[in-house]
């Protein structure tokens, strides 16, 4: 164990999370959501450890937001109990797991579509039935019913199932575009009124849409994970500055085969492609006029022609990831410091967790 | 275990391994490497799993590349006794693990700068030196030397350490550069030679330039990983066919939102987001003229606009990775077939092994 040593003596790549600046994180989002009166429901899937997720509960969180059925077993085994997975379900064998996880937990599911509740509805029923919430593309662009009277055939439809529920909306939305999501879900809460049926919730979602969540007047929870540890990408789009960036990758520099040319110890094995608009691979918190052009699997190439100050071999050097959520992922554990001092290290329990 | 079941009845997403194409991806590259009388040292990084490593050895293969200590150190248990690790190392603790590596394999190591062999010369000694083969950029633009004078200096700065033993040179060539290769490691064999320091080693690289390795007349040995697996890299640079891809990720049509847009449940951590100068995220095989065209974390979003045929929800399609050797390291397992049904499933043992 490492507890107690420098997070800079240990051997990189590895990535460290700032238990200071993550408690703020959890502290800043939950007053927020306490102050407007709504449910927040951390997405775990940016870190995939339940002592965090422990620790956004005891915050105030109300239940927690999984991805994919494998991720939910994890965070169920570690006593987590209520659950909402936030994506379509096919499959005999994942609708028996969904079934058997329903039996333990108190479970919602997405639909947004009649194949996935035709499917649901043929494996649950009236004894232990499960509850479903109509997945909307209020412009987001991915998955969703694309209009407020799709999503009211489709709630019509899983309430017309004896073995499911129908118990409310769900969106992911596009960024900034709090008006149109509103307008979209307000519309639909309208004609599921009119026909009687109850929507006990109306999920919002995203780190970037986090506080301006009020502005969406219908919904009543709130998912995002991204905001415990931000990244690059949240201070991008304003969400946060440096100083609010829990998690940091140390690397290494083991080659400087030129002048303008540095190479660390961290590839896309550590820090992934992910570019998320970005034309390079993360911020060099010290050596911010460096860029990391370019990754191999467990090389980062780095261009100091425009840096004054040239890191020398076997410096280390702190990157905030452009998106911490896939960087977690990649490692066995996750190392947790204050000040520096390694203060506990936790088995990312949901890595690899993709079914 | 899924032993003896249909590929097709998996949970998706899943990385296959059609085991026919893989023997055959081995047979026909170490058949090269022996009709040009050259040793071929496969790279492991790209399937990480022992059970694979033995048939490359096998087949004739000898010793196997590493890219990091705890990599080699997963393949040093599993029995592997001839290891080259291509990776300049630095820090105490690291140097620690690579003695007790030394002392019971046959290791070998690279550098490319002073820093690197003056490290290594303070942990090793006369009675159990350690091979260190110099680095060289040769066109490559990663790590390694600038010139054969520079590497001349640094083997004879290895050669006068008591604890090192110099064994050679090594590089990762730019593809398609054999002309420019051969002039830089012959230049710097022909200064070893007048120098009279042996050199028993001349490594060359890269399953792009496999076929061409005859050019570079000076290499003794080649060394390459993705050529076990194929990928759409390989395909585009006319290494391989579609029907030398070994790989496939199979995945599920969860949502078809539009007419246009499917979305599949195999994202960036399934698929990685690594474009490797592609504009889309890997080969849809049974629809060619759809797209990938973006990923998140559990989402594939496809762009049927282009495809006459469209795959309904509840569809499998079949997906070549434009990179594969980072998709091994999402999964925990990897499941291997002949003709779609499963014959073993391994686990990917130096997954997430990055430092």
């Amino acid at each position: 164990m490492s507890v107690g040593l420098s997070i800079h003596d240990l051997m990189t790549p590895v990535a460290v999370i700032d238990e200071t600046i993550m408690e703020n994180n959890i502290k800043v989002a939950q007053d927020y959501f306490d102050r407007i009166g709504r449910n927040f429901r951390p997405h775990v899937k940016t870190h995939k450890i339940p002592a965090l997720a422990a620790l956004q509960t005891a915050a105030g969180a109300k239940g927690i937001n999984c991805q994919k059925i494998s991720e939910a077993e994890v965070f169920a085994d570690a006593g987590f109990t209520d659950i909402l997975i936030t994506f379509n379900m096919l499959g005999a064998a994942r609708l028996e797991r969904l079934k058997a996880l329903n039996a333990r937990v108190d479970l919602q599911v997405v639909a947004d579509n009649s194949v996935v509740v035709d499917a649901l509805a043929g494996r649950f029923d009236a004894d232990r039935p499960l509850k479903v919430l109509v997945e909307c593309d209020t412009g987001g662009g991915r998955n969703g019913v694309q209009t407020p009277s799709d999503a009211m055939q489709l709630a019509e439809r899983i309430d017309a199932c004896a073995g499911l529920v129908f118990h409310g909306l769900l969106t992911y939305p596009k960024a900034a575009s709090e008006a149109a999501v509103e307008a979209f879900l307000a519309e639909t809460v309208g004609l599921l009124k009119q026909a009687g049926l109850e929507c006990p919730v109306v999920s919002h979602g995203g780190s970037p849409s986090l506080f301006d969540s009020d502005l969406v007047s219908s919904a009543t929870e709130h998912r995002a994970g991204t905001y415990i540890f931000n990244d690059r990408a949240m201070m991008r789009a304003g969400m946060c500055d440096l100083d609010d960036c829990a998690m940091q990758v140390l690397a290494t520099v083991v080659s400087r085969p030129t002048e303008t040319r540095a190479v660390l110890d961290a590839g896309s094995k550590a820090l992934t492609s992910d570019l998320l608009g970005f034309t390079d691979h993360g911020l060099l918190v010290d050596y911010p006029d460096a860029s990391i052009v370019s990754l191999n699997e467990e090389h980062a190439i780095v261009d100091l022609s425009g840096s004054a100050r040239k890191p020398q071999i076997g410096d280390q050097v702190r990157i905030v990831p452009n998106h911490t959520c896939v960087v977690s992922n990649l490692f066995e554990k996750l190392v947790f410091h204050r000040d520096g001092v390694v203060t506990r290290i936790e088995t990312v329990a949901a890595r690899g967790k993709v079914v």
